[in-house]
């Protein structure tokens, strides 16, 4: 599971809570904020728990950074931590800074909950459908990105795309990444949803095999469509099958949520995706908006089988178009790093 | 406040959390992992707290270890972190581990309460009394073993104790910061003790200043008394005032708790604290077995004052005697860690 369960003492009631905490992979501390608080909740959403009690936010400090960088970088990504647990409608209560090597980004997210609150991952049946919430190859786009500047790694992939399309393939999968799959966990109690993992380092076939094998049902997960951040599998391809992406080997941070659900629900779970956000209350409302709501994707079945997840042979790959450089217009005043900074926090990556 | 209180939806109850992570600063891998748990708990303790719903673990494997090191030691101290919160009467579900420059450990310790199973650090009244349950001096302690083989170091204070005296003293520190504070969590509530906090980083002083400004009532703590790991106050002033251990500025790890008692309870509390231990069930029952309890002393008064604390010009020192090298017989055969990797462990502290 990807959240722990302990029953407590009190009426019916569980404390579910997860953890996670890692290295900083991308160049803006805001968003490296956004992205670890998004990527810890991730646990609890998979669950189908839409609302988090508490956070605890996990920091360290680079010893290698000068006391001035260090006032303008770890203000601002606790800035995005804190956005985005607002977002999500809790609030960080706590935590622990230490110095570091290296700078430490993470968090801790607790909720107490009646036991309908979340969906246990084990009750897939042959006829499901599986959904992906987020699409693939943030491994990819992070690691391109940082190949801009090293013409021996650069060199291999351009060929198969420009500077400008990298620049926004990265802001696209930073986009992703600090995306709350807030509403994917609402919507798998309305459109019953019988199981969910979250997609993170072991890739989509990592977690699919993982939530396959905890199935009551004997049942098999197989994949025939890879949702791919445009232009990622074609790197991926140039570079010798790079992190096999197309293989759903690729790791993958703060990825989507894979949700096996009724075959008759899943178009209508998708389409609310796409119409829809989770209010602070928790409660999904229409906002009217197009565009405000993310993409999913039906990208395989649930068959009769062994506990296994696979990928077909010649997977559809679906090249999901870059929304543009959305990540600046959208947070706009908030990110007021210099270009020093940005390089000093690369710099203790 | 030591722990965060965040009241939840379901029936006046309250989640109570607290984190806490560091490095290595003794060299036995099972006493780091009983210490770092310990130390995690002792927040959920100094609120009064006895029982534990869950913990979660976080790790850090130095880069620097090979495989083999990394073997030998990381499964003692997780189990020396997992024994420890069995002895607490809860366990470990969660947590998470990453390769790190530095060893990492240190834990998320969480507890859903009702309203009477905390006390509030905040109503200490004039004619209160201080009590502290574990000497001051683990800094020391720590520091003057790592002196035995720093020769320029060892010459300041080898006038004022011998190389046995540093070790028996070693092994007093380390006793004592893996011991939990569960019972004097449990005692604070038999014995109506009105605020508490425990000792950590900012040494004792630190805190009392702490704990005093969150009084509701005009109060001030005086301290009188400082118990403290014997001869650890010859190598302070040997040294030269080293961390400045006699003005209460001297971290400590994993310390006591200072409790403010009414003034007519406090005897009895420190004879049940020598006389008790607190059941798996958080019971407090007589064992009847002497030394199996922990000391505490009557270390200051609350007086009417301006939320502020001090210590007194010449405050007794209570040397508080070793109990001989009882960590390793007490522990038996968890201990194999060969010099080795004792060795190995040290090298990335």
């Amino acid at each position: 599971m990807d959240s722990c369960v302990i029953p407590l003492r009190h009426g019916g009631l569980s404390l579910v809570q997860t953890t996670d905490f890692f290295y900083p992979l991308v160049e803006d501390p805001y968003m490296m904020g956004r992205i670890a608080c998004a990527n810890v909740l991730s646990d609890l959403y998979a669950m189908g728990i839409t609302e988090c009690d508490n956070m605890l936010m996990l920091l360290s400090v680079s010893q290698k950074m000068n006391e001035k960088e260090r006032d303008q970088v770890m203000p601002l990504m606790m800035k995005g931590f804190r956005d985005a647990a607002e977002e999500a409608g809790t609030s960080v209560t706590g935590g622990q800074t230490v110095i570091n090597p290296w700078i430490i980004v993470g968090g801790v997210a607790s909720v107490v909950c009646q036991p309908n609150d979340f969906i246990m991952p084990d009750s897939a049946v042959p006829g499901d459908v599986l959904v992906l919430t987020k699409p693939l190859g943030t491994q990819v786009a992070v690691n391109a990105h940082q190949w801009l500047d090293i013409s021996e790694k650069w060199n291999k992939i351009k060929l198969v795309i420009s500077r400008e399309e990298v620049e926004q393939a990265y802001q696209e999968a930073m986009l992703n990444m600090a995306t709350l799959n807030r509403t994917a966990a609402a919507l798998m109690h309305k459109f019953n949803a019988h199981a969910a993992t979250d997609i993170t380092g072991f890739g989509i076939i990592g977690h699919a095999r993982n939530l396959a094998q905890h199935q009551k049902n004997n049942v098999a997960f197989v994949i025939h469509n890879l949702p791919i951040i445009s232009k990622m599998a074609a790197i991926s391809k140039a570079g010798g099958n790079l992190f096999g992406l197309l293989q759903g080997t690729s790791s993958e941070t703060s990825g989507g949520l894979l949700i096996c659900l009724p075959r008759e629900q899943a178009a209508r779970f998708c389409a609310e995706m796409k119409s829809s956000r989770v209010g602070l209350s928790g409660a999904v409302g229409q906002d009217g908006g197009a565009g405000d709501g993310q993409q999913a994707w039906i990208i395989g079945i649930v068959e009769k089988g062994n506990r296994c997840a696979r990928i077909i042979d010649k997977p559809r790959i679906i090249e999901v178009p870059y929304r543009g450089s959305v990540v600046s217009a959208q947070e706009g005043s908030h990110n007021n790093a210099s270009p020093t900074e940005v390089h000093c926090f690369l710099a203790v990556l």
